[in-house]
C-alpha cells in the first residue's frame, strides 16, 4: 500500500509506492512493441482494470471493443482508496496511507504514440474526458486535488507508448499548489486582478513570445521557462475550473494544443514531453486569483544535479527564440 | 549572457543560459567516445578553458599533463561573473544577469566513466577538491552560495562520459535552500537540537535503513527518499560547512561513498546518479541548526508529470528494501 511520508530535513513530501515496481517496463530495451502485444489496444480489454467509464460506439459492451477513449484503474497505482488512515508517527518519521484515485485514460482504441496522429475531434474527446473525470472526482468528497497530466516518450516517464493520460487524485492540496495559489491571491490582493489575466494582456501586446492564439485561447512560451519549448496555453477569458469547459471549446482547444505539439513533435531532436492540466483544487468556488493552463514541458535535456540541490532550473533556449521556432513550424497553425 | 528570471504565477527561478544550448551532446547519439576523443583526458588541455587549479605531480606544467585533479572553467557556463546587474523589470518579468561562478572538477586524468573505477586515495582527492574550491569561492564576497554536484549518466543529465563534478555559485541563497534553513531553525528552537543530529541517532539506532558506517560516517537511505536507492552519507559529529573537511577524514568518507556506489553502479539495471553536496551558504558561521549530507539520487525512472506539477516525488522502492539490497553488495562494506 502507498505512504505519503514527509522529510524533516528537507520538508518535500515523497510517495513510497511498492506496487509501481511491478510497471512493465516497456522501453527496456528500447524496442517498439507491435499493437499487438500492448494492454491498452483495442481487443486487449481484459489486459486492464475494469472500465470506469468510456465513450463507446451504440450498443457496445463495457470492456470490449466498440470504444474512442476508455478510461481505467492504474493497475500499478501510486495512490489508492484503500486502507487510508490518518497520519502516524512522530517529526522524524511523519507518515500517512492516504487517500487517492490513479485513473489511466487510454485516448485510442488504435496503437497511437504520437498525439499529432488524432484529428482535432480525437483530441477534444480526450480534453472532455478529463473534464468528466474532473467533475466525477469532485464528487467525492474525500478528494482535495487532482493532477491531470499526460508522459509521452521514456524521457518523460512514460513506460507504455500507447497514447494514454492520468489522473492522480489526493486527499489533501499539494505544498507547490498551495504557494502558487497563495502568490495569486497575494498579487489580487494588491493589484484587483488576476496575474494570469495581466500575464495575458502584456503576452498579446509585447508578441515575443506569442505560439498560437484562437478566439478563446493563448499559447505562449512562459518568460520564464523551466524547458526548452515549454508552451503554456490559456483561456483568453478568466476561469479558475477547468471542468467548466464547454463542448464548444473543446475542439478549438484541440486545435491550439495540435498547434504547439506538431513542432514540438516532428521538429524537435527528441519528443518527449509532459503535459499538464494546472486547476483549482477540488470543489472550490469560481476564484478570482486563479486561472487554469494546459502546460507543455518538452523533456530534451535531463534536469540535473543544479536543479535537484536548489529547485532552480537551467534552460538552454530563451523563451523568445523557442516561440520563433514554434511559431515556425509547418503545420498550417491557428494563429 | 545568463539571465535569472522569475516566474510571476508559480514563483519558480530559472536561469535561461544560452551558452548552454552548444554543449557537445556525446551522448546523442548513444555511443561510448573513445578516450582519444575526450576533451577531458589528459593530453587535451588545451581543449578546455585555462585551469583554475590542478593537482599536479611536481615539475608539471598548468595546462599541460601531469595532473590527478584538474579544475577549470565550465566552457558552456550557466552561470557567470561578467555582466552582473541588479533585478530588472516589472512584477511581470522580473530578470536580473547575476553574478555566478561555473566550474568543472575533472576528476582523473583518464577517460573513466564509473566513480567505483578511482581507488578511494583518487575518490579523496576529488572530495578535497570539492572543499578547497568552496573554500576558494567564499573567499569572494559577492558569492552567497555554492552547489557541488557531480551528473553520472545522460539519464542524469551528463553530456559527457569522462567523470567529472560542477560547482556552480550564486549571488544569492536559493529559495529551496533557505527553506531547509529556515526548517532545521524551527526544529532547532522546538527541540534545542539539530534536526540531523536527530535523525543519525534514530537511523542508527532502528538500523532498517542503514547502509554502511565508519568511525565518523554514516550512509543511509532517508525515511522519504525522493528516488529508488537513494543514500545520504552525513558526518557523525555535527558540523555545517563541508569545507571544514579534514585531510584525514576525507580517505574515511571516500570510502564509504565508494561502499554506496558499488551497488549503485554495479547492480542497478541503470547506473545514471546524480551527487550533491548539502553545505551550509558560503561565509556562514558555524550553524547548530543545519548538518552537512553528501546526497546520491539514482536515476532509474524518470520524474513525469504528477512530480512537474505537484512537487511530490513517486518513488516505488521502500528505502527499507533499498537499504537491503545496497547492503546485500558483494563490495567489501565499511559497516
Amino acid at each position: 500500500m502507498s505512504e505519503l511520508r514527509h522529510d524533516v530535513v528537507t520538508g518535500r513530501r515523497v510517495i513510497v509506492a511498492p506496487a509501481r515496481a511491478a510497471r512493465p517496463q516497456e522501453f527496456l530495451p528500447p524496442t517498439e512493441r507491435g499493437g499487438g502485444a500492448c494492454p491498452f489496444c483495442e481487443g486487449h480489454e481484459q489486459e486492464t482494470p475494469p472500465e470506469i467509464i468510456a465513450q463507446r460506439l451504440p450498443n457496445s459492451q463495457a470492456n470490449a471493443g466498440g470504444w474512442r477513449v476508455r478510461v481505467v484503474p492504474n493497475k500499478f497505482p501510486a495512490l489508492t482508496p484503500q486502507g487510508a488512515d490518518g497520519p502516524r508517527g512522530g517529526p522524524l518519521d511523519r507518515r500517512a496511507h492516504c487517500y487517492g484515485v490513479h485513473e489511466l485514460i487510454i485516448e485510442s482504441p488504435r496503437h497511437l504514440t504520437l498525439t499529432t496522429q488524432m484529428d482535432t475531434a480525437a483530441v477534444a474527446d480526450v480534453l472532455l474526458t478529463y473534464r468528466d473525470r474532473l467533475r466525477a472526482l469532485a464528487d467525492d468528497g474525500r478528494l482535495a486535488f487532482a493532477q491531470v497530466f499526460k508522459n509521452v516518450g521514456a524521457a518523460a516517464g512514460a513506460s507504455i507508448a500507447h497514447l494514454h493520460s492520468q489522473i492522480m487524485a489526493t486527499d489533501f492540496v499539494p505544498a507547490e499548489v498551495q504557494a502558487e495559489l497563495e502568490l495569486g491571491r497575494r498579487y489580487f490582493d494588491r493589484y484587483n486582478r488576476c496575474v494570469s489575466c495581466d500575464l495575458l494582456e502584456r503576452e498579446r501586446e509585447q508578441a515575443e513570445r506569442l505560439v498560437a492564439e484562437s478566439e478563446n485561447f493563448t499559447a505562449f512560451a512562459p518568460f520564464a521557462s523551466r524547458s526548452a519549448y515549454e508552451c503554456w496555453i490559456l483561456p483568453n477569458r478568466h476561469g479558475s475550473d477547468y471542468a467548466a469547459l464547454s463542448d464548444a471549446a473543446a475542439g478549438e482547444l484541440a486545435d491550439v494544443l495540435l498547434g504547439i505539439l506538431h513542432p514540438v513533435e516532428h521538429e524537435l531532436p527528441l519528443a518527449a514531453y509532459n503535459l499538464l492540466v494546472r486547476t483549482a483544487p477540488l470543489r472550490q468556488p469560481p476564484l478570482g486569483r486563479f486561472h487554469w493552463r494546459i502546460e507543455v514541458v518538452p523533456r530534451l535535456a535531463s534536469w540535473a544535479g543544479f536543479e535537484l540541490g536548489t529547485g532552480i532550473f537551467v534552460n538552454a533556449v530563451a523563451p523568445e527564440q523557442a516561440a520563433k521556432k514554434l511559431q515556425s513550424s509547418k503545420f498550417p497553425k491557428v494563429c
